[in-house]
């Protein structure tokens, strides 16, 4: 089974609470916008299509659950509720982009009942996210295509369900895969240093009944030479109009090691992640993160004290190691500044 | 000031606890055999070249403690302490050859009283020592031509004075350059699973006053394209006739890398490490380790109960990717095939 991150529940959402993976699956029911601005903030419902999907979801409970009959302070609450979780993850531009989704609907009806309101953000949210399931259902099913039967798939991070409402990205094209009854095998990178692949990755394409071994990163040069590896699968964070792709760090060390063993290397991604208004990748600002993560990656020290660490938190893989951008409207080719203006239309 | 891992004081010899690394820097004195077995087993002392040092000065602390003046009884011993020092790390060719080396000086010397073959024996244990030190010293000296100044060095795993009795291996040039007044600026890959890039690598070159920071291994890729590294020092754990070189884990990852971004990739390692029985990386076995490496980084559980895990404990890089090899009797350059030949005369 493909596992569920988050269910609209009527009068409470349950959420997947991501911090007990891969020990426990502990599903939050969340019946107050306090639980959610905690869940948010400390990580348990964590992905950015998954965020933007619970910024929406977040507004809806509280329209449904608060008990004010005055049209105007009903619309104050809501609004209070919007600024409210939006303090939870302020670098979240998913996060904004979902709020901002309901806040439209409110701010465009501006004279309706109480009851009417609370029907039309919970229909604006609810079809939030059946978009964010619907364009992960698409994405998986465009890039099966690149998967024949007893293909050997490598990725990195976690682009998978767990980030998303629906079937995730990268991941979404093994599971739809192996729903078509196709054979794959995965490999996938533990991802350091806050072993996304191990703890996420790895634990979700098990729940999945996916064949899935765990590497190191650094394995995964060993695992194309020796394993037979069909393609590489990746997610983005953020796409050039060029095609170059800012993704989780050491996605261009797997883009390098791809193009040097003849694997294709594909980016799998909504179009929403594609920003035409970046010409290319120098233009996307790499955030550094600070030493404790590659210091303490385990809970204990394993570094010398005082010593420098560099740390990116993502890198930019450029267009050319790029065999291919896999979206909800099929797969865009090379060249990429053309193609992408293309399927943007 | 470069570290020392061993120094011999008559009675006693002075080993660097290296579990306590890098949060302690203890000295043990170990004054009996029971005491260096424990150290062996509980790699309290590790590194191969070390071992094979450790081996004799092991035989050689019994030699000198041992207050047995029966000259038959005290060969008994001696031998008894060969098989028992052996036990510790059965796996461990290096300890075993520096065993060896006291037992050719007993096994030659039938007929010299128990004071000429203690002193025979001391003496070949410090040569064995001096000549590890001499080597480490020789491949720093040839490979400090490689560095000039403002130099930026990318290096995995730990080919450093921690695992010799001297300066080391790959980090031996960087120390040597060092004392040239070069300025020589270090990444360390941290080195999944077991981090002796973060635990060893990092901790000895600050002890040893060199600019090093630390990444996570898949770093290296965003590092060689956007911080000016100058080469790619690496050690091995055996070089065939071809010049294909099997060491830890990743170093093939990084030899992928450094090829791509045209960075010159230089495995450093005594003539010793080369073996001419072995006619190329095909035919050198690769060890895998079980998961718990993967799975348990330093105590806490980080990947879902029964996953599946590939770990192979060393690499192989192809010979093409690597633009010499650095030993104590000059730099070998391509082709390998030839010029290792000749310089193993």
């Amino acid at each position: 089974m493909i596992v569920k991150t988050v269910e609209w529940k009527g009068k409470h959402l349950r959420v997947l609470d991501q911090t007990e993976l891969p020990e426990k699956m502990v599903y939050l029911n969340c019946r107050t916008r306090e639980q959610l601005w905690e869940a948010i903030k400390m990580l348990r419902v964590r992905g950015a299509p998954l965020l933007g999907v619970i910024g929406s979801l977040s507004i809806a409970l509280e329209a449904q659950n608060c008990s004010i009959a005055d049209p105007k302070k009903y619309r104050t609450r809501l609004y209070d509720t919007i600024r409210y979780i939006a303090t939870s993850r302020p670098t979240a531009v998913n996060l904004f982009w979902g709020l901002d989704r309901v806040k439209k609907v409110i701010d465009g009806a501006p004279d309706v009942s109480v009851k009417e309101l609370r029907e039309m953000i919970v229909d604006e949210a609810l079809s939030v996210m059946d978009e964010d399931i619907e364009t992960c259902r698409k994405i998986g099913d465009n890039g099966a295509a690149l998967l024949k039967n007893n293909s050997v798939v490598l990725t990195h991070c976690n682009a998978g369900a767990l980030a998303t409402a629906g079937m995730g990205t990268a991941l979404a094209v093994i599971y739809a895969a192996h729903r078509q009854g196709k054979k794959v095998k995965v490999f996938a990178d533990e991802t350091r240093p806050l072993l996304q692949g191990s703890r996420l990755t790895a634990w979700e394409l098990m729940e999945g009944g996916i064949d899935v071994t765990l590497i190191c990163d650094h394995m995964a040069a060993s695992v194309m030479r020796d394993k037979g590896v069909s393609c590489v699968l990746v997610g983005a964070d953020r796409i050039a109009a060029n095609g170059d792709t800012a993704n989780k760090i050491g996605t261009y060390n797997v883009a390098v090691l791809a193009k040097y063993h003849k694997v294709p290397f594909y980016v799998v991604a909504p179009l929403s992640t594609i920003d035409p208004a970046i010409p290319d990748g120098s233009h996307i600002p790499i955030e550094e993160r600070g030493p404790e993560e590659i210091t303490h990656g385990f809970g204990k020290r394993t570094a010398p004290h005082g010593i420098k660490t560099f740390s990116p938190a993502f890198d930019v893989t450029p267009a050319e190691l790029i065999a291919g951008i896999v979206t909800e409207k099929g797969i865009v080719r090379p060249p990429f500044r053309q193609n992408i203006k293309k399927v943007m239309k």
